[in-house]
């Protein structure tokens, strides 16, 4: 059982025909979502619907149905008999199917929304040991902050990081680290905790946006500032974070080893109130 | 009557069903190609089927039947009844269907390949007039060589400039002009013709390919140089190539005018030799 949803439809996957003159298929031209449920909750909703709607307007996509998202997303859960699992929600817009041409369909068309769940499975083995990451030029496009589906840069560039044996591939853009090809990266440096700030040169991450929050409460000092890769040498500490693997210690870029090749402690503080929280939200 | 080709398959457009685990749809994750076809032939199919391959080389699809596509083209023709007309035929090729993770399909999965043909129709207005651009920031990613479907810049940037009332957006790139949305583009200084040289800043146009044969054979100075933004007002002509419209002068980049702002003498010398290549070639 696979039921996924279409233009407002609950369908088996199998059922659901893309037309070939979708603006997604022939253009990139559209954005996506991912959110995920804790056994009875979406986390922080509230941030992915406000980068949902941001997205849809960068690239001036007039979904006015956007707010049934939660709705039909909880619906997903159900249905995929999802309910008391972990589960991610993956939702693309397109602009709609139009016959190809690059200016956008005159009159507008209806776009295209489509969404399936999967449950999520995680070893945790990546937050006891630790992930090894691969640095490589950011060859991406000057508007990393829209969350579009214009993914081929993100894919050649994980795939090759997955086939040298690394967890990800940490981006490099004029000699400043940016973010990973799927996750945002925090480092820390004499007990600062450091992230790129927010700009055209990353996506701005929900679960980045929590930690910063988190850290914050805590009373750890947080530098919105890119390291530059050649301080990668003096770094005490570094982990990535997204919505699905939540957090990532980084023990290794390359063959640079962050300090002693341990999750740090800084890392663990956070990776552990982050857990407390969602307990806490469990109730 | 609409006969599109999809997988070794000749199917009513409407009939084709692309799964939304389609890795073009998700990830962009593909390449296409476009060739004309002039009432009995496509123009330099050789260098297309050149450029296709390098394409599917540079991001690694592996289609091993790429060598079928120009007997599937001229099928195409045949059966939308195109054959004494202009027309072009559109090929996409991504990577096959496989559930969404960024790594490749592991073991790999068929290519999908799509393709159609429709007709063209061209007003001669353009050549005669000429055409105003506007220019932008090139916001593309590092690997514009490759003609991936990752196109959302693209289209951002060309419906930006349709609005606007321009009939392309030119791309400017640390203060150099690069190229088009969907073209490249050249200059006339000083009797000597300018374009940007190969390189991961622009896509190697067929056409462009051609003029600069054309440029080569008739004793035109040619230099594959980039031309700086600030030197637009010492140009004396330029024009923008791509398959399908050819060669189309510029008489203006923003408010500035080139020139009289009336298509050029060598524009028009480079373009009077391409319509004869096409007549020559009719036989």
């Amino acid at each position: 059982m696979n039921i996924a949803y279409f233009n407002g439809k609950f369908l088996e996957k199998e059922e659901i025909k893309i037309s070939p003159d979708d603006r997604g298929f022939l253009f990139a031209d559209g954005i996506y979502e991912v959110v995920k449920w804790y056994e009875g909750f979406f986390f922080d909703l509230e941030n992915h619907m406000v980068r949902l709607k941001r997205s849809l307007n960068e690239i001036r996509i007039n979904w006015s149905d956007a707010e049934t998202f939660p709705e039909f997303a909880v619906e997903l859960i159900k249905r995929n008999q999802l309910a008391d699992k972990r589960a991610l929600v993956y939702l693309q817009v397109t602009r709609g199917v139009s016959p190809r041409t690059h200016s956008f369909p005159e009159p507008a068309v209806k776009p295209t929304v489509y969404a399936f769940a999967k449950e999520f499975l995680k070893s945790g083995k990546e937050t006891e040991s630790g992930v090894r990451v691969m640095l490589k030029k950011d060859i991406r496009w000057g508007r990393c902050d829209i969350k579009s589906i214009a993914l081929l840069p993100n894919t050649l560039s994980f795939q090759e990081a997955h086939e040298k044996g690394f967890n990800e591939c940490i981006f490099v853009r004029n000699g400043l680290i940016t973010e990973g090809s799927r996750s945002n990266i925090f480092f820390v440096l004499n007990e600062e905790l450091y992230t790129h700030p927010e700009s055209e040169c990353i996506l701005s991450g929900i679960t980045r946006k929590n930690i910063i929050r988190i850290a914050r409460e805590a009373g750890i000092s947080i530098k919105e500032e890119p390291i530059p890769e050649n301080s990668l040498g003096i770094v005490n500490e570094s982990f990535i974070t997204n919505t699905s693997a939540e957090i990532s210690p980084v023990i290794a870029f390359n063959d640079i080893m962050i300090a002693d090749g341990k999750p740090g402690p800084v890392t663990m503080f956070i990776h552990n109130i982050f857990q407390n929280e969602l307990v806490a939200l469990k109730g």
